[in-house]
């Protein structure tokens, strides 16, 4: 049996939630970060677990679901403490959303979460509008996209080294990239998926579309 | 006498390009990225310099300034090769504008040319409506910014090492950082600057509001 999918809803400003609903299956296990909560209500969808300091929102009594409430001085943001709950719940596939846009401190926060989500074992994706984020340390992964999408990919961390990028419009081999130097932006996909892999380092994928 | 500003203008989407005029002088160097120049004609500012392949806008003659054009198949990105063109021209201090939002594959590689100017023996700023980004390397700074408005640290391309962070609502000393774990992620700022220091390692610091 596969296990269910993780869907983090965070809290970054939208205009509307609709967008969200075309990502969480009946099926995901639906936690919501603070501010999250009112993107879950406007798609009439209840989440599983509500996790904050309800400092973008109000506090108030809700039923029918769990919630954590975390005091607002705290080491972990409120995603990663999500992340750890989901984690401890036993779940290793994780979806974010909400979670680019407005604050840049926080879009940045969540990138690393990604490579912490890697660290344990787990895998996660961010989905925006535009863009939709991966992470990959000491792996190969097959990238589906459409002919003539764009994909850019980028050291994170560190040094990556022994990158190989096939079926793209502009592969590599035995490639290495630095984090101070954007050299893999705007790759192209041809027919079927791009083929990465990376012998030694982090790579952050990311399918961009304008 | 002191050097010039290099103001580099992309090309990230925009409603309205008001914002940008309140960033820049009469005195600074402005080099427009492809599409960024739509936004220089918005706010009327002719200039100095348009770098781009024009895939984010129709090639035309234009006059009164210098054009490079480049083939939309190379390996820099059109803001890498306005950064690499104001390195060449002199400048040391660089200010990005339009550099955030839409496509973040665009928004992380401009990350990445906060590290590479640091290589360089130059500094960069990231500014947009919400955040202001650098980047500091084995290196101190005093960070202005308003009592309560907020603040994150992060290790940036490796782990930082010794991080001291004063005159701040979470003061620490001797502290480590990792590119998998946001770990200073809304500090806050007392009365006058925070000041913070890294002996070994990358820090990208980001003053942020809602």
């Amino acid at each position: 049996m596969q296990m269910k999918r993780c869907v983090i809803l965070c809290a970054a400003p939208r205009k509307d939630a609709g967008f969200f609903s075309r990502f969480i299956r009946e099926s995901d296990y639906l936690i919501c970060v603070d501010g999250g909560m009112t993107y879950a209500q406007q798609i009439d969808r209840t989440p599983d677990l509500l996790v904050g300091d309800f400092d973008s929102m109000p506090y108030q009594t809700f039923s029918g679901f769990e919630v954590i409430r975390h005091p607002p001085e705290k080491d972990d943001t409120d995603a990663m403490l999500a992340v750890k709950e989901g984690l401890r719940r036993g779940y290793r596939d994780f979806l974010f959303l909400a979670a680019t846009g407005g604050r840049l401190d926080h879009t940045i926060a969540n990138l690393m979460l990604l490579d912490y989500l890697n660290a344990h074992n787990a895998q996660g994706t961010i989905q925006d509008e535009n863009n939709t984020l991966l992470f990959l340390r000491n792996a190969s992964l097959s990238l589906p996209g459409e002919a003539g999408g764009k994909f850019s990919v980028f050291a994170w961390g560190g040094d990556a080294e022994n990158i190989s990028i096939k079926n793209a419009a502009y592969p590599v081999e035995r490639f290495v990239m630095h984090p101070g130097y954007p050299s893999g932006v705007s790759n192209e996909f041809l027919n079927g998926p791009a083929e990465i892999s990376v012998d030694s380092g982090a790579l952050l994928i990311c399918i961009s579309k304008d």
